[in-house]
């Protein structure tokens, strides 16, 4: 397995296609529903918010689509993102395992967010889409989202949820400087944010009240089409390209996870670096274990209920079918913002149904914890989200040295913490705490979750 | 020259040796003063602040300086760092330039600096040194050593400026999370610093005084040695991997630059990417134009005096001659707090003076408009610092349109302004100001240059 440190690939090595893990799974996902009529909902009701293309993309079955010339291209600004292995936290841990990350925070916006972002802004210019709108929690999206609109001359505008557009500046900031409007939610621009603002005129805000208003405005306008930065089947299959990488950086290292872990909020990074090892195991090739890692504050995998939900808190969303805590469930203020949605990708709460995963939560102090000593010993300050990867990792290391045995662990580290060092200073002043999630029956009762039969 | 974007390199390309210019140089570089005596400095006047095998670098007239195994497995946390073809930004200039940029982004601290603080700290360690005492302005070097340092078991203690201190919590907060001390500078720990809190208890700090403190603490400790972050020959040296490893990737471009440029405060980003093809041209192996850019509030290079000068305020510093403003001048408050240095590095002064490099001045607002067009563009957001190297590019790009003439355009990227977005939002709020540099024979005779003859 060699002495490297870093296992690099050439710009020829960028994916050519991206993985579909719907093309392998033994039993189809479930379909998605109306949210009006809650009948299955057909492509074309979808064409208000999306480009035919991406629309296609989401309900295909097809294993590999082809990633166009011109996102490829775009993807050299930071693709092939580098795979490390992580030698000096394996000697401080002295542990036997072995343990890889890929490196998605050397991305211009610092996370794994522009894989899609780029994609998904290609196929509305295409489709001669004038604006994109969305939503955003900490920003990660946002900013990726606003630098890609305008590598294709797209107008951008981002729903931000307004606890993070007050306390975070720097990632608006960001949004901003890439030419992009940017708007708190709930704001008065809409009858959703509006309506919520009747009732609560100081309203910190979601991520699902921001989804609302950004699907609102898309709705209204024939040139204006939404975005969204995780959840949905085709954003997790252009992240792919994590994982499709890694497969290959692998193979260079001469070696093989025997476990992946990834964190998860709505779950597209998570999916991006396992779906396509998934798919080597679903297609018998080879074996591995895959770990969920989500916040113990916001367990959609391990405490939510696998039901038909809507993704927002308007209900506008379709309905799909998911690990939900309820839509309209409000997350409390823990570090990791892109972490703090109500739901879970129906691909990845599908995947964990049929026995592909399993998923873990983590508490925030666990998971900083674990990222300030990856960072002094392996340099790259994690983001708060990413610490949750790194605390499962750690669990799977500590593992290893118990049963002394070397395991191959594989985590994705999806973005960097510079925008996040708030967070950090909070750390170390004791500010942080752990959040129980609350009794489940009686939170999700309270979050509306619909009672559309499983 | 192909249709590239990227040009990049193994792990096995990371240069074996540092380039020291000193080698190639007609004329040698003055020689360095005792602060206290005036003369010719020996080798062992400086051991009280670096260790052996610096001082030997910062004599050294060997072209190469191999590379410790050591530092440069630590390299591979970051280099071979990517050399791109700004092709969107090539467009929207309408220019027949062909621009390259050399990214150091993506270190874990965002910046170059860490190219010589493993450096430092490994020798230091070797050297059996228990902990190292520096300076930082902005915090891109503080944060570095303070990785570093934390990589070999180093205990490190920075003094931070005090303005950057208490407007910039979030570069302290990084330099905390590797696990480092800092100070605010001026401060009560040192005799340097007691002295100027008498004089004026709410003094904002310089670089000069930090440099005073670090240096006064490092004396007076066996086991303490100071690393200074730029401005040395040894640390000029370690930069040289960044211009190395540029001279391979534009082979691979199969291009040459027709000019280089870079940023300068203390001048160790542009020496890195510069020396190595000034050296072939000192070799008369390829010529080459090369432009040093600098703020017009802090104008060292094209306004100070090339003099022997002291490198910081309470003058405990050797005396070196450079292009200097004077040892206590303070520069205004502008945003790249990496350039707001007094001094020039003394290889960077010489190379200037036997007329091997030109220099220009560039204002802040002239700086930040073409690092927001850049970022546009190419996505990466500049550090305020390395959008002075953006605008020198710029106007080159400029210039080739207007003369009809396609050129290679190289520069330095020096950092990511992911830490900078307040100066990004002081920018787009109108906040942002000029500086004029004042009267050069009024403000040097204010700021203390000695009267030791040139």
């Amino acid at each position: 397995m060699g002495s490297h440190t870093k296992f690099l690939l050439s710009e020829d090595d960028i994916p050519q296609a991206w993985y579909n893990i719907v093309a392998d799974l033994p039993v189809p996902p479930p379909a998605v529903l109306h949210p009006a009529t809650q009948q299955l909902i057909a492509p074309g009701d979808l064409e208000p918010l999306f480009p035919q293309a991406l629309i296609e993309q989401e309900v295909s079955r097809q294993r590999e689509i082809e990633i166009p010339g011109e996102v490829r291209r775009l993807y050299q600004l930071w693709r092939p993102a580098p795979l490390f292995r992580a030698r000096r936290w394996e000697e401080a841990l002295q542990t036997p395992a072995r343990i890889y990350y890929k490196y998605e925070g050397v991305s211009p916006a610092g996370s794994h967010k522009p894989n899609t972002a780029v994609a998904q802004a290609y196929y509305n210019k295409q489709a001669g889409v004038r604006r994109l709108v969305t939503e955003t929690g900490a920003g990660q999206w946002g900013s990726s989202l606003a630098m890609a609109c305008n590598f294709f001359g797209l107008e951008c505008q981002v729903f931000m949820v307004r606890v993070s557009y007050d306390q975070k500046p720097y990632r608006r900031a960001l949004i901003e400087t890439y030419g992009a409007e940017v708007f708190a939610s709930p704001s008065s621009r809409t009858a959703s944010g509006r309506a919520i603002l009747e009732k609560d005129p100081k309203c910190s805000g979601s991520l699902g009240i921001a989804i609302s208003e950004a699907v609102e405005v898309a709705a209204q306008d024939e040139q204006t089409k939404y975005a969204l930065g995780s959840v949905l089947n085709h954003v997790l299959t252009h992240q792919t390209v994590i994982g499709l990488e890694a497969l290959q950086q692998m193979r260079l290292a001469d070696d093989y996870p025997d476990v992946i872990v990834g964190c998860t909020g709505g779950g597209s990074n998570f999916a991006g670096i396992a779906f396509p090892f998934i798919g080597r195991k679903l297609r018998g090739e080879q074996d591995v274990r895959v770990v969920a890692v989500e916040p113990a504050a916001c367990p959609s995998l391990t405490k939510g209920r696998y039901a038909y939900d809507f993704g927002d808190t308007a209900h506008l969303t379709p309905l799909v079918k998911m690990h939900t805590l309820g839509s309209t469930f409000v997350p409390p203020g823990f570090h990791a913002g892109g972490l703090r949605y109500h739901g879970m990708a129906p691909l990845v709460s599908h995947v964990l149904e049929i026995g592909q995963i399993e998923a873990v939560a983590v508490q925030q102090l666990e998971a900083f914890a674990a990222g300030v000593q990856f960072a002094r010993c392996e340099g790259i300050l994690p983001a708060p989200e990413a610490n949750h990867a790194v605390a499962g990792a750690l669990r799977e290391a500590v593992r290893c040295k118990e049963e002394g045995i070397s395991r191959a662990i594989l985590f994705n580290l999806c973005g960097h913490g510079h925008f996040d060092m708030q967070a950090y200073m909070d750390y170390f002043a004791g500010k942080l705490q752990n959040y129980e999630y609350p009794d489940a029956e009686v939170a999700m009762a309270l979050a509306g979750l619909p009672s559309v039969a499983a």
